[in-house]
């Protein structure tokens, strides 16, 4: 016998598939949820079918938005020139909130693994490779994460893309970083790219 | 600028106020939503819409059901001689869990707390001792939890409650637990209990 009524247990079940909660802690979520009905339960039931009904992915880039095109492929003052390469829309994301880059970008949706068989049509790179000659795009900055697949994809990529300037985001130090917390392989890496220091 | 759609940032904000779930992990668990449109975010969304219209507390313990009175204070199979008090419905949950426990209960709420300024008129005290007389209840079983607040709460409720039998749930080494692993309170409790084996 279940404990809890059916449309709760429902809940949990779903909410339980989310990243970061497990069946324990969906059901805090759930009873979170239910003692906060008009403030929280209901605007979010609100705006998760909002969000069902009216996002989608941009037919360009990839990106999130509620156009046929996202508001940065739509965005006449964006750099045409460069196109930067990213895994997927939380990347995007992270590199606008950074606010140094304002060229187009491209989201693959995943990034080539053998273990999980993901080849390059499915991510789309036939079409990444279409783009680059329909809009006169002369760098590709590929910002793809510093992981085995990450860097597996980054060095595909730049084999596959031809006539085009091919960049990818510098590896080292990250702003804020004490050497003693880092790892063997960006301490390398940050070595191995040192600068000259005028 | 915000770097998402509004209905995503909303989406996100509403998200991260989910007890275990931050800004970041909130913001992972939303694209996570939207990749998963069909089989997730809409069920999800309906699914707590539906909760938000059905699930109410019961009038008589505070459980949560679809009815005026939750599924065990409608069950004439449960005995009313006994009634176990709780601090909330995910506690009744647990005791149900456990398949031990066949009485009725009571749904505090929450405990006593001086820091955060909660009395026994928040907890509903007064209503649960008019339930003993009117139940013809003979012993209060307080399965609150082993906190500060949890045993003020059960000191309060034992001087409170008068005329049953007032019980509380054993203090002693859990199924399972390594001495090594235990605190010393709970070790401490567990010898002040000790019991002679026949």
């Amino acid at each position: 016998m279940a404990e809890a009524p059916r449309e709760i247990e429902e809940l949990i079940a779903l909410m339980a598939r989310l990243p970061g909660l497990g069946p324990r802690s969906a059901r805090r979520a759930v009873l979170h949820l239910i003692r906060r009905r008009d403030r929280l339960l209901r605007p979010l039931a609100q705006a998760m079918a909002g969000v069902g009904d009216s996002i989608r992915e941009c037919a360009t880039c990839g990106n999130l938005g509620t156009g046929a095109l996202c508001t940065i492929c739509a965005d006449p003052g964006r750099a045409t020139g460069q196109l930067c390469v990213v895994a997927d829309v939380a990347d995007l994301w992270a590199m606008e909130r950074a606010q140094v880059y304002r060229g187009r970008y491209h989201v693959l949706g995943g990034l080539l693994s053998a273990l999980d068989a993901v080849g390059p049509e499915d991510l789309g790179i036939p079409r990444l490779a279409a783009r680059l000659a329909d809009e006169g795009v002369n760098e590709v900055i590929l910002a793809l994460p510093a992981t085995l697949d990450g860097q597996t994809t980054t060095h595909y990529l730049a084999d596959r893309l031809a006539g085009v300037r091919i960049t990818a985001l510098a590896q080292g130090v990250p702003v804020g970083g004490e050497l003693d917390w880092l790892d063997e392989g960006t301490i390398g890496a940050a070595l191995r790219a040192r600068r000259d220091l005028d």
